[in-house]
């Protein structure tokens, strides 16, 4: 039990549950599906088992689910498997500006193989511009993709707005909701997603283990050539351990958790929001249950983060697939809030075992902080 | 325990030793390696710690280790990263006839795509004809990718001749080793192997993870853009329960234990030597320790499989990664022994659950399987 580490949106412990229903599929039932003998019908029978119930989760009536290693990869072959298959229709895809470093930096390989890339506009809180996706979607746009929640400063967007335009103009919609999966809602056919990125890492699963859900009419060139596993869509030995841990995460998320987690959160702003040198990123109103993100006016990321590491409090500057990297967020630049270089990041994220006693120590070890600083 | 499991060329149930020294990184040292807080870094730590063992046990003293999701993955990023980053230099691919489907498969991807791929000739026995290697590298070749352990007829290839060849000629060798991985000698300088892949579900290890091993002055154009992980050649969260599971499972391989298979293979062929309607494929002494695989004149592999399964045997027809295609094995196509349709291809490959008293019952089976039929 670790009360003080605030880094979930980074990745989470898997939760006892999960890895006790995993157990047995590392030593006992470790057939490989693809096998014809018995032992390994048995196994696939209980992987396809699974995948119904994924797809149950998010209304996937109509879609086909494809296990991938994580949430980088399902980004990754959205984006290029679109892009590949699509190519006669158009080479122009549509991405946010605070898409995660998956969607940003597969756009931008895109780029460089004759795709046009285009940036929607967001306003102050990233809320995507709906008027702005309109105005920019073409005949010859193959793909639109945008974060559902963000990894940084939590603000999620209205997916089935964003939805209803794709499908009127007749766009495939492509969503990465690693952040947001079974925190806020997802119907796949209410929200009218084509395709969707989750992962298992941040709700509890194990790392290694994802899902790119995708409509059943849509095809794609995989990124991994072979044995023809998953529909040919995606060849490699099926991680059963990691498929049972996706599917045991999901049933182990509990809604009064995520209520806590949401009462922390505003507990944490109503704190903060009386301090005048720090600003709350993203939007109040639509944002992950479990993020609180925090711009400091004169202290840099690491000082923050180094003085609450110092009493044990593990939290972000922001994403952690960034934090061995100097660069500035592309993100929190999307924002246009920077107002200097000394602005520094601070990510809080919650989780299961952040009390309320632990969310009040920190709160006092980051005044502290800004009073060492200011 | 099953002892009539003879199916771990296929994938092997994870050693309990492995799973033991796995455990407390599900829930407990669970941080992103990537988390610029003491406890990511402690995680990181380890897993560099890892990586050094896993590069030391094969001399890695001048390669670089890249985790990967699996065999599958790192043949696709060997073939495909070595391609679109060489592209200048040639677009010239070297690959056997014999080789898995990942690397088969995405070699036809590359085909599409504007290069040309040649296959080395092998004998009878799936050994690679060296001359014709030698023959039919170019200035424009980029790479030659050569299996060692053949998955599906067990035979083993002088990598140290290969390598030679390749160093001679300056054209990068890759080879896959994922069923020889731990069970030949692989010394990546004596052997002079550029690029090599390994993964751990077939050394007792987890399902979905493994690495491409590649020299350090090679560069790849990544199949994953992402965060940057794994030095830009990889993004996405490592998979770190998946990495310690690799490197414990390298530690747990006993050399007895490979001395013992290789009596029960022995002893297999004996037995099998004196039936004339069956026929040993694969070379007898360049051979996985664990590999059977027997050629039946007059039963098709599903009447073989079918019959052993009955019996509680799990065997295979060929490779797992097949195993749902009713195509006939490419590999065995290669050796040019087919004499009809009805031929059939049983693979029987040895693990740390069989016996002596087991093996003996199988052969027993496989007899009463011919008189049935025949």
């Amino acid at each position: 039990m670790n009360t003080k580490y605030f880094d979930y949106a980074s990745t989470c412990p898997v939760d006892t549950r999960v890895l006790e229903k995993m157990k047995p599929y590392f030593s006992e039932n470790f057939a490989n599906t693809s096998s014809m003998h018995s032992f390994g019908e048995k196994i696939k029978d209980e992987v396809e088992n699974a995948r119904e119930e994924i797809l149950k989760k998010i209304n996937g009536i109509n879609h086909k689910l494809i296990f991938t290693s994580g949430g980088t990869e399902s980004n990754n072959l959205a984006l290029k498997g679109i892009a590949e298959t699509y190519r006669e229709k158009g080479n122009h895809i549509l991405i946010s500006k605070i898409e995660h470093d998956s969607i940003l930096n597969s756009a931008k390989y895109l780029k460089t193989k004759g795709y046009e890339i285009e940036y929607i506009e967001n306003d102050s809180e990233g809320l995507i511009d709906l008027e702005d996706l309109k105005q920019k979607i073409r005949k010859d746009t193959i793909l639109v993709s945008i974060i559902h929640g963000n990894n940084e400063i939590g603000t999620l967007q209205d997916l089935e707005k964003i939805g209803e335009i794709c499908k009127e103009k007749e766009v495939f919609f492509h969503t990465d909701a690693c952040q947001s999966f079974c925190k806020s809602e997802i119907d796949l056919e209410k929200q009218n997603i084509d395709l969707i990125t989750i992962n298992a890492h941040k709700i509890y699963g194990p790392k290694g283990i994802g899902a790119l859900i995708i409509k059943k009419n849509i095809n794609l060139t995989p990124l991994f050539h072979g044995g023809g596993h998953e529909n040919n869509l995606r060849s490699g030995t099926l991680n059963v351990p990691g498929i049972i841990g996706l599917r045991e995460a999901i049933k182990s998320l509990d809604k009064e958790e995520l209520l806590r987690e949401k009462k922390l959160r505003n507990y944490i702003f109503s704190e903060i929001e009386n301090i005048n040198s720090i600003k709350i990123l993203g939007s109040k109103e639509n944002r992950l249950v479990n993020n609180v993100c925090l711009l400091f006016e004169n202290i840099e990321s690491e000082s923050i983060l180094l003085s609450l590491d110092l009493k044990g409090f593990y939290v972000s500057t922001g994403s952690a697939c960034l934090s061995n990297n100097n660069e500035k967020s592309h993100v929190v630049s999307a924002l246009k809030v920077l107002k200097n270089k000394k602005n520094g990041i601070l990510r809080i994220s919650l989780g299961k075992e952040n009390t309320l006693e632990s969310t009040k120590e920190l709160i006092i070890e980051i005044k502290k902080t800004i009073e060492k600083f200011d």
